[in-house]
């Protein structure tokens, strides 16, 4: 992290140009918002990531996800997102050839207990543990960026 | 880049936990929107970068910075951003021992030329050279995130 302290000027004329560099192509474009994209920081455990997920609804999402410095998360979530923020403890479990996250959550949000699956293709077949309950992978409500806004307490 | 295909569900019982691992604290929040911080993904020359800053006015602003791969950047930048897309070429030169980038603005905002200065701090002194213009430094207008929505074109 840094404090960025910049000034900005408008120009008079040219004269710039003999002192300058060759110049580098910029192509720039900026997240527009929760409506196409979720852009989360997660802390979990010691380490922490900023995470981007495309906001489109159903089980398959574009998803990107970077490590960052511990202290710099703290500070983003402290200082740039929105509050309540969404505790949870996550729990793995291997269950006939996958792995499930059960995610467990706190705060706002205690009370709902979710078990997720990831697999290799929108048709791939797994095996239901018998404690797995009603399917809610279509249903924005459950996503954790909803959380944020409308809590289970709230429900 | 990954596609995640995830399915998620509820619960029905807490059978679960006999075969789950010890649990793994989360601590998670999200990025509100533009009001808040500007989330920029950035193709520079051969480079790429993720670049989260806050939204406040004036001279003085958080911002974190990370690397992300260009293919990466790219499929944010046609995916997951707003479009129009800001271009623009960036020059840099040295004057009386301070770098000044001059962003050269093309596409909707093609025109537009901004002289930036980076200070140590917020009253640290600098010398302005001739082809200096008036200051811009607290107009949103000149925000890139506003180029976005309000280009130089529209002005």
């Amino acid at each position: 992290m840094g404090i960025e302290i910049e000034r900005k000027f408008l120009l008079r004329n040219d004269d710039w140009r003999a002192a300058a560099d060759a110049g580098t192509r910029m192509r720039q474009g900026y997240f527009a918002g929760p409506q196409r994209a979720s852009i989360r920081v997660r802390i979990e455990g010691e380490s922490a990531n900023l995470n981007i997920k495309s906001a489109e609804l159903g089980i398959r999402r574009l998803e990107f996800e970077y490590p960052v410095p511990l202290v710099e998360a703290e500070q983003m979530l402290d200082g740039l997102c929105e509050g309540p923020l969404v505790e949870k403890t996550r729990y793995r479990l291997v269950y006939a050839g996958f792995t499930w996250e059960v995610d467990v959550f706190a705060g706002d949000n205690a009370g709902l207990v979710v078990a997720e699956i990831e697999l290799p293709t929108e048709d791939s077949a797994f095996e239901k543990p018998d404690w797995l309950g009603e399917e809610v992978s279509a249903d924005p409500r459950y996503y954790n960026v909803s959380l944020v806004t409308h809590p289970y307490c709230d429900w």
